[in-house]
């Protein structure tokens, strides 16, 4: 079924309470029901037992009535990775391990900065109706992480201020620092740094931050520490059919579908290092590799594309200080993929991976139209026509990615169907 | 160095003499010397005894001081495929094992139906100033090939007339049956088919065919016979690692060719399955999977590459005995490396590839731009620019297949330098 609202639908919904995470938002008219809806991003790459102690955390929190809504990468993730696992396959992971609904971040947004996949993720969240954000976070002083939000709104950041050699998350830092040196400390951290962009866009839309402190292994360890381990971690041991490694760290629900996908051949995904460098090479060829960036970033990823002889090859020739390896993977990626640069990371629809009872009551205070059958597409307004095509796109190369070969085959995207827990 | 001539410059130099094979092609004014140029036709994947014999034969025919000069596919082959081993490399094995020069035929010709393919290769030799064009046939009957030829080009052929289940080739010589029988019958034979196709082209350039009779295995053939292998044969065994069985097969100097190739990680190369679906996936998606066929075969090849698991698999999925394996998986080609429908096959300069002292004499009557070293391509004219493009992307895409991959990088296109024998 498919909802048409106006997204001001919410607008002045909630007013701005900062640092409670109480369930006050009950003032929604006609179809909506009392209900605290709260939303989480995640990537869920996979989903293991941080996860679920998240999940658990903010349902701590805000009441065993919280309806849990994510919004999650599709099957492209932030570091410029094909995902170790389609987006169906990981939402339905979550929303067996307690989350009540999952929708797609946009592709775009995925493969962007910190701040791009933060806005569109908020954004989306706020389409849903989410009165509250819930992230896990090295701190959990909100009001330290809304105020750096705030200075970061207010910084008159250009391109090319600051020190040069540096990344633009780096010199924003740097002038962060100026101005506020205990906010600017918070951003040495990867979470942290993620929990302040969220809070820079819940602001303008009066959402509230629930930052809920993050246990055991750090983002990226390469170890587990007290029963936890870091997806990156996880992802490794997977990609290496270690799956007895990753086990403990799975929660049940989790363990039964990585195993089912396993089993028939969907699992584990890696990045298809071959393929890629000939769609860069393609793409180089076709004038389509460049990123609008003015400061030499796109020469180099020509350069790179044209001298490498692998994917990672690539990545290594044209990452250097100023421009990190995630955000050359992303732009590598974006390119392969048809992403242009100014390509919206706001949502124009909402994808639903994945579901239970509660999350399809959500679901009808929707503001934007909601794609549950994949056939319902062709219905959508004409100028949403290309972002759809991508997305079918997007998910057919990444097929070509699955372990089994026969799995391979094009149209994925039209015979999926979100997970229903009854 | 390059030369411009004009076309013009050979025209009318040869008189008709159907049936003789003799020297008497030295009417050329100014830089020429007495020669008597032969020129043949071939993909060389990889030079084998039957090859050798076949220059052997018609150096026999012409005399010890006719000039051969040889027009070769580069690293796609007219069946589809890539070549088991570089454009650079089959050349050299040439010019090793007798030939005088080797020049590239155009892309679009060498991925094109035998009538493309034979026109491409004649005007092409045709360029270089040769009176002579020798090839292997079942026949050496050249009257008669001459006559069916004759017949072919008076046909009214339409793209839809005769049986519509039938290929183009099949119904073009139902078509021959009506008028001649006996002509019609050589068309049963494949390196018949193609002499036929030849002499069309050879018919208003006034240059003369000469037959050499096929010797041991036929086209195609899966066992050795008298001393001959296949080229299919040959290129199934060094593909599966087996240069025992190829080596009786292969002349001494091709030998050695090979060996030095395949250590350094050059040879041999494989159609990679998994890359070409990726890049025919996009292709399919940026609207780019046409031929301007208005038979259905466009909507053929589009729905097999969206259901496809392979590139194999698409070919399976699209074939029909309408539309054989080699049309499709040449389209397939085609699209992937942006050779558009309406590609000339005709040649607009000439690139050499590897030559002799006799072939460097050769090259200086010829009557189009010559490329010796590619770094001249950027002098060539500007309307030659976007072909001259599609040849370097074309390049590096076939690198990407090579065995090692360090050698994958791109830009071997302006490394490359033609082998030289002195």
């Amino acid at each position: 079924m498919l909802y048409f609202y106006s997204t001001r639908f919410f607008a002045n919904v909630q007013p701005l309470f900062r640092g409670f995470y109480l369930a006050d938002r009950c003032h929604l008219t006609e179809r909506s029901t009392v209900m605290t809806v709260c939303g989480i991003t995640a990537e869920y790459n996979p989903f293991h037992t941080g996860h679920l102690h998240h999940i658990a955390e903010t349902r701590r929190s805000l009441g065993e009535n919280a309806v849990i809504v994510c919004v999650m990468s599709g099957n492209f993730v932030q570091r410029g990775d094909f995902a170790v696992l389609d987006k169906y396959t990981r939402a339905e992971m979550a929303v067996r391990c307690g989350a009540d609904l999952v929708v797609e971040l946009p592709l775009a947004a995925a493969l962007s900065s910190a701040e791009g996949f933060a806005k569109g993720a908020v954004q989306t969240l706020h389409a849903l109706g989410c009165g509250t954000v819930s992230f896990g976070a090295e701190t959990a002083d909100t009001n330290l992480l809304l105020q750096a939000a705030e200075l970061l709104n207010s910084l008159p950041m250009k391109g090319e201020s600051g020190s040069p050699h540096l990344s633009y998350a780096a010199r924003r830092q740097e002038e962060l620092s100026k101005v506020n040196k205990q906010a600017a400390v918070l951003l040495d951290n990867p979470n942290n740094t993620l929990a302040v962009e969220y809070c820079r866009f819940l602001l303008p839309l009066e959402m509230r931050p629930l930052a809920v402190r993050r246990q055991g292994a750090a983002h990226d360890a390469c170890a587990p520490h007290s029963g936890f381990a870091s997806a990156s971690l996880l992802r490794a041991h997977l990609r290496d059919g270690d799956f007895a490694f990753c086990a403990p760290f799975l929660p049940p629900a989790a363990r039964a579908v990585w195993k089912k996908a396993a089993d028939c051949g969907e699992a584990p995904v890696a990045l298809p290092e071959d393929t890629l460098l000939a769609l860069l090479r393609t793409a180089l060829y076709q004038g389509k590799l460049h990123t609008g960036s003015a400061d030499g970033f796109d020469e180099r990823l020509r350069k790179a594309v044209y001298t490498a002889h692998s994917f990672s090859d690539a990545v290594e020739k044209a990452r250097t200080r100023r421009f990190p390896a995630a955000r050359v993977r992303r732009a590598l990626l974006r390119a392969v993929l048809g992403v242009e640069a100014d390509a919206p990371v706001s949502p124009a629809y909402l994808r639903v991976l994945a579901l239970g009872v509660r999350g399809r009551a959500a679901l009808r205070q929707a503001a934007l139209p909601v794609i549950v059958k994949p056939a319902t597409e062709k219905r959508l307004p004409a100028n949403l026509q290309a972002a759809l095509c991508r997305d079918a796109f997007a998910d057919d190369l990444f097929a070509l990615a699955l372990p089994d070969p026969e799995r391979r085959i094009g149209g994925g995207h039209f015979r999926k169907t979100p997970f229903c827990l009854r």
